[in-house]
């Protein structure tokens, strides 16, 4: 009884994992927040991507997000902990509706790091900032003793810019709409794994790490505003965490089709290998899309014409049947519920 | 020469500190930015307290400010990293004479950290985020595996608001200007070393931290605008570090006297004792002030008024000779260069 209470009383892995065990950390952390929002924009309370500053007599928002990146190895197959800020910051402004314009980095830096390994990953920092035509506008650096820290992590900001009329949000689903996954799942995560020490696999499998910034141009206004109801990036937690979110903050039943999901044969193999489940596993350069279903085929094929996108497919639809659940139709015919994970134990995996 | 090369290669506490390696490490770092700031606001290569956010057709402008938090003891006399979290955040925003609004955390824990203790760190975050009247607008929260990191650190950044008029910066610094220091220098870096384990100093010093607010709503807009040139806290690299930053960018000599500048006894005695220069020594309630010399007198009534500034003095003022130099005028009547600080060995101070 005592060392269950005291194993209660500790945070695990789990806990930052993007699962059940990350939500009620998260609801423990918000839950005596005096403010939550500002005035009637999204706060920390809709646990969205991001949140918004409505300002007063203007017709855009500012959007925030805020991440902390603390991925091992800090290079990995498809990209390093420069490149990863950069686009997970990114691709959360997009999945608000905003125009990124602007991101600030706190780097931490374990001392005895090399400078040489440290300008390989600012250079590939700012090299990504620049390809996506965003300001590096503010930044703060601390260094830990020696054996305090890892090497080196990052925590960045994104600054966005949306009109106020666009409503993205994950409580957005409409009964009816269509689900659009643009690319293959599990990419980022397995690619990882199979990277890191002690797992000998052979592969030329590479993190989908990248913008979701041509999607987002492709778009345009119009549909942004009019026939996407939520957008989001599967990274921590997966497609699983992502769709039961959605059908949790939606109170929509989200129903997927297992063949029609974009799976390489590598992450299969090394998911079925280590015995983890590849619709938990983070994705890099993804998003989940719920949009209008008279607009699905038209958005689909605008997204499929882009290099990131190319993989898209349309993979499941919402109902009102079973809210606040994710159900899956099995290829050999049978229907399962797929579950918020519990939080794998796959550490720094972003 | 070769051990000479290698240990320039390396990441040294020093490059975290507030000093001249400080200085050197982030000029590397943003080298090779592509975009620097937005349109005509503040950015990142002014190395000021924030960046600021035109928005075109719009009179105010948004102030964004970023900081990591590596404080170590997580707890110590005055307050705890929640706490120091939040005050440094709010102050930097203060400092370039903006209006907080918002903060977004990044928490990073070490697998196996207490959730009793965390709850702590979180309820002294939310519980200071209530006493400026500002949201927590987003968040994010990673566990790191044990032994990656210890214990947890935070990195936040504050979202703030004002007329695009206010310009109150590093390089805007006048000849003839008085130089204020709103109270006690180096409370919090030697309260710190002091409740540090293996110090065994018996002392009710406590840190200084605390917001900045009461000192900013007394000034009000009218001084802050016409005459308030300059505002700065003095955390890593002390007063000297910051009267030098000055200094440089304003291309002005500011002269200081020693026995204006307000310290306590037993800063003074720890300091001595460690072989520490108390200028060099963060504080994290304290602000350093460049005002016109007509209403000197005025501003420093006012901020006496208060509560954090009852201790505040004029110690100096600015001159054309020596410029980019900061002079001391000693108490046993001679004058000494105020160096920039190379970056003293206090790890973990903020």
């Amino acid at each position: 009884m005592s060392s269950q209470k005291e194993s209660s009383n500790i945070i695990r892995l789990a806990h930052g994992a993007g699962g059940f065990l990350q939500e009620e950390l998260i609801n423990f952390i918000i839950k005596d927040i005096a403010i939550k929002k500002i005035s009637n924009g999204i706060g920390v309370e809709e646990l969205d991507d991001g949140a918004t500053i409505p300002l007063k007599d203007y017709n855009q928002e500012i959007v925030i997000t805020t991440d902390g990146h603390t991925v091992y190895p800090i290079f990995f197959p498809g990209g390093d902990l420069g490149s990863l800020s950069v686009c997970g910051t990114v691709n959360d402004l997009l999945m608000m509706g905003a125009e990124p314009i602007a991101i600030t980095s706190v780097i931490i830096i374990e001392e005895g790091f090399k400078f040489d390994t440290l300008e390989k990953i600012i250079h590939s920092f700012n090299l990504k900032a620049k390809e996506a035509n965003i300001a590096i506008i503010a930044g703060d650096t601390k260094v830990m003793p020696n054996g305090s820290l890892n090497e080196i992590i990052m925590a960045t900001t994104g600054i966005g810019i949306k009109d106020k009329q666009i409503k993205i949000l994950d409580n957005g689903l409409k009964i009816g709409d269509k689900i659009i996954i643009t690319g293959s799942i599990g990419d980022h995560g397995t690619a990882l794994m199979a990277s890191r020490e002690g797992l000998n696999i052979s592969t030329d499998l590479k993190s989908d790490l990248g913008f979701l910034l041509e999607i987002n141009n492709i778009l345009g206004f119009e549909i942004k505003n009019n026939y996407i109801h939520a957008m989001k990036d599967p990274t921590r937690g997966g497609i699983a965490g992502n769709l039961n979110d959605w059908a949790k903050k939606s109170n929509v039943g989200i129903y997927i089709e297992e063949e029609k999901i974009p799976i390489k044969k590598q992450v299969t193999a090394i998911c079925d290998m280590l015995g983890l489940d590849p619709y938990n596993i983070a994705s890099e350069g993804r998003a989940l899309l719920s949009v209008d279903p008279q607009f699905a085929e038209v958005i689909l094929k605008k997204i499929k014409s882009t290099q990131i996108g190319k993989g898209a497919e349309i993979i499941g639809e919402v109902k009102s049947e079973n809210p606040k659940q994710v159900l899956l139709k099995t290829i050999v015919g049978g229907t399962r519920f797929i579950d918020m994970p519990l939080g794998e134990l796959i550490p720094r995996i972003c």
